[in-house]
């Protein structure tokens, strides 16, 4: 059965996923690297990284996923829909080496990258986009990849089964919040935490089986 | 040295303190029981109860403490201060058995209560109340109470020297958010993190030695 995952998405204790302003030299506005240093001193990022608790989560974000689907904002800063030879942040092999989804309202044609990334853009709900990453994952499982709001939006639409989150124990204090519109999720997941010695807190949302 | 102290003091993945509306009936509103389960589980407050992490922190809520300093919110449901015959939830022997500041813009004649705990009423900045606090502690700790706003607003006027804080991981949508106004508070601390099998985080903030 084909699971529709999200992995290694960290929040900080306010339940920002991203600061502000988001720009092309600040992907991440004030927030900087801090909401993902934990995962670039693992193993699964630097060869000479920790090989903890931290990397066992880490390296789950890639093994049996067939599609990813991603927000405008996690593909491009501001402005990107204007720059037509824009083709994402992550050069000419990107990391994903899968077909990825890009939700936006300025669908542009399809980008063939190399390693096997092709960027598709699709104007959908989180439901159909889900329906066609699917149909595209060659029987693996769907990643949502982020930013903020797609995440948000699916699970607000019941559509993740598994969800790793981090907690980062800084306060942001502005950017694009996690949790707005969602009270009382928890109640279709089990929820375990553990923290590491790093400092964050990995939290695991499997749905409930009914 | 006296030190001002937090403890036990719980919230939910979206940085909520309590929920709402507050009432007699429900002190912590849509929130119920949730934010303590925890800590109702522990030995500390049911004899029966576990006695791991969570006991470990629990516990540490009294000894050394001089005084406490709570909000008007925590002392009694909207309302209570045209009530004159108000004096706390807690019945004849209130839990704290030292003399207790309630903060509010309503002051009255401060009230003997069995076991200790005298109640007066301040209306006072957070520096002043403690200063008073301090006084009345006997060279003891002074625990900040809660609820909500009063944390936040000691944390923003930094006078606090240690926190200890609980992540429950539920989201509760709505009530009285903690860290509004506290970017970058962490700074200030050394943070550590240790998650329980209860699915809780505790968190210690202890200020850094400059
Ligand atoms: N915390 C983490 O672990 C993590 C992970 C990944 C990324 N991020 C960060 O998150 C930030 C981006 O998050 P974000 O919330 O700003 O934006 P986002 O989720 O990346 O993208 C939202 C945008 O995608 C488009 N979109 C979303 N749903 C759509 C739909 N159903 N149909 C058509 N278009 C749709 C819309 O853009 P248009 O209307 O402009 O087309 C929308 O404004 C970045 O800073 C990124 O670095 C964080
Ligand atoms: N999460 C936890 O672990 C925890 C712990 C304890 C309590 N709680 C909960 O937190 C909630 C209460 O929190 P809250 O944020 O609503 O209120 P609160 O912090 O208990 O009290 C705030 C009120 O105290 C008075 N006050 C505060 N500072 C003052 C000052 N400097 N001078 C004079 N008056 C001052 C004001 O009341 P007036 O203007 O009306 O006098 C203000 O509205 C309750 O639901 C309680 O059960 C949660």
């Amino acid at each position: 059965m084909s699971l529709t995952r999200i992995h290694n998405f960290s929040v900080s204790l306010d339940g920002f996923g991203t600061g502000e302003p988001q720009s092309a030299e600040a992907p991440f506005g004030h927030a900087g690297q801090r909401l993902h240093q934990w995962m670039m001193a693992t193993r699964s990022w630097d060869p000479t990284g920790t090989a903890g608790v931290d990397d066992a989560f880490a390296e789950r974000h890639d093994p049996g996923i067939g599609a990813e689907i991603m927000g405008a904002n996690k593909f491009g800063p501001p402005g990107w829909q204007d720059d037509p030879g824009w083709d994402g942040w992550w050069g000419p092999n990107p990391p994903f080496h899968t077909p990825t989804f890009v939700l936006t309202h300025r669908p542009r044609p399809s980008i063939e990258m190399e390693g096997g990334t092709t960027f598709h853009f699709l104007e959908a709900s989180p439901a159909e986009a889900l329906e066609t990453a699917r149909a595209a994952a060659g029987g693996q499982d769907v990643r949502i990849g982020g930013g903020v709001t797609v995440v948000r939006d699916f699970l607000l639409a019941g559509l993740v089964d598994h969800m790793h989150l981090v907690v980062v124990p800084i306060v942001l204090g502005r950017g694009v919040r996690l949790w707005d519109g969602l009270e009382a999720v928890e109640e279709g997941f089990d929820v375990e935490a553990v923290s590491a010695p790093s400092g964050v807190t990995h939290l695991t949302f499997t749905r409930k089986t009914p």
